[in-house]
């Protein structure tokens, strides 16, 4: 099995489609790294990229993307409804396969310590890499955003992890750390009342009692006048994706509601697909190994 | 996506180490061509090999593994419990990944003269490739077996399409064909009655007016007192995993029966099992390009 690292870098330009193409660039330029995706949303003023390889060569790129976007993005003018604190705002490595999550905190670590020695960016640990418990939340690392923590980060509660304890004028700060995969998730009801679809998102998150690494919420799709619960699967080994659907259906019950559908929006995991066909077939000694793809991948 | 071919001949032997390590010594000499699975039954005294590829290497490599198995491989000698006509019995190729049916059914023509001028050995196209309705089914084309069909080769309808109206004195004669690819699926019922697995096989098999793509019997599992619906899924595309599952879980329950589990048997192509969790799931526009390692692929 290959050593498969994934990066999801955001950045916070959305709109120059000039300055993506150069982060894009220098990622790409990098050797045994494959660009798989990107998406820029222009009022979010941000663009998420995703790119996969060893996890040498998944650093070195996410460094150098890092250092370009320090070059091209000024936070002083930047505009969105995204929250954020840096040119180059988050970068999460993802274990894949053959990788550890304690490898992937690794990673973030050298990252990080790379960023902060020779940008002079100031960097905070989060999630899985996180160094203190409060900071394992991004939120609560971003807290403030580029303006507000240029106030706050003297205080020791927000001292980086590496480089230096003020904020880089044009390039702000940046969040580094290590995390699953994470699956982003839609499940259709057979309703126009949207708050069915809330209460459905209360019981089945964690902010509210349910699974810790579940997030959701319940919105209106308007142009099919159809309420949803748009979900965050953030640990699918944790929580696989027929659970969520089985509890969003028997929640929906309650309500004489039905479940007409779901989607999954962006990349997965073929596991995390695997495990469902599994359950629902009752499958018995299945290994992703008799998966002809997976073999040919060997 | 990678133009890609499955071939998993069948030659007869399933006992002598040193004639399987030769046969797939020559397939694993040709560039481009991966063997992926083999095993040898001694009480059938038969081995089954897969490989994958791009077309051309895998006829080359298909070409060359026939040959082989001419020279090492004397039919006058063989024994064994499963029908055999020749010391390559049968070549199916199955389209994988941006191939069509047909393309495999012109390798498979193109394989079978190849066979039939250079080896001197009599080919019979079978399934998608068989030049009548008759020789689709590869029980009827292997009728009388080797020692049988030496007698009945020089009947109009046994002439073979290509080589010679003679069997071969050693090797016998080959069926090549061209196929979707078989799953093979057990489904394990919470009796340990016979029949009732007998009579679910029957209402779910071609051969009794079920699903023409499915063959399917009901076995005894002794070592764990349990009654089994042994299946092959012939045609994926046209009878999916789930629905097999939910026709035999809607005829146990006519016996008071439930399905207590199910299990693959060797390599399943990722597309039968994303179906399956597209189904229960009710996922709305699923692409496999979403999948990760399909677009690590690429």
């Amino acid at each position: 099995m290959p050593k498969l690292v994934e990066c999801i870098p955001n950045f916070s330009e959305g709109r120059r489609a000039e300055v993506i193409r150069e982060i894009l660039a220098v990622i790409e330029g990098v050797e045994g790294v494959k660009l798989v995706d990107h998406s820029s949303d222009p009022s979010h003023n941000r663009t998420v990229v995703t790119f996969v390889g060893e996890p040498l060569a998944v650093k070195a790129a996410a460094f150098l993307a890092v250092q370009k976007a320090k070059q091209l993005i000024n936070m002083e003018e930047h505009r969105g409804q995204h929250p954020r604190m840096g040119a180059t705002d988050v970068v999460p490595f993802v274990p894949i396969s053959g990788v550890t999550m304690e490898e992937c905190v690794e990673l973030a670590r050298e990252l990080g310590q790379e960023i902060g020695e020779k940008l002079e960016i100031p960097v905070y640990l989060y999630e899985a890499a996180a160094t203190r418990p409060e900071r394992k939340s991004l939120p609560n690392v971003r807290k403030g955003e580029f303006e507000g923590l240029r106030e706050t980060i003297h205080l020791p509660e927000r001292r980086p992890d590496f480089g230096p304890a003020r904020v880089h004028p044009t390039a702000g700060a940046t969040a580094v750390g290590a995390r699953p995969p994470l699956i982003a998730y839609n499940i259709n009801l057979s309703t126009s009342d949207v708050k069915v679809a809330k209460a459905i998102a209360r019981a089945i998150r964690g902010s509210s009692g349910g699974y810790p690494s579940i997030k959701a919420l319940g919105v209106m799709l308007e142009d099919r006048n159809v309420a949803q619960v748009t979900i965050n699967v953030c640990n699918f080994r944790e929580v696989p994706l027929y659970r969520v659907f089985e509890t969003v259906k028997s929640e929906a019950s309650r309500y004489g509601v039905t479940v007409t559908g779901s989607e999954i929006v962006g990349l997965v995991p073929m596991e995390a697909l695997l495990d469902a066909a599994g359950f629902y077939l009752r499958l018995e000694n299945f290994q992703s190994r008799q998966v002809l793809e997976t073999r040919l991948a060997e």
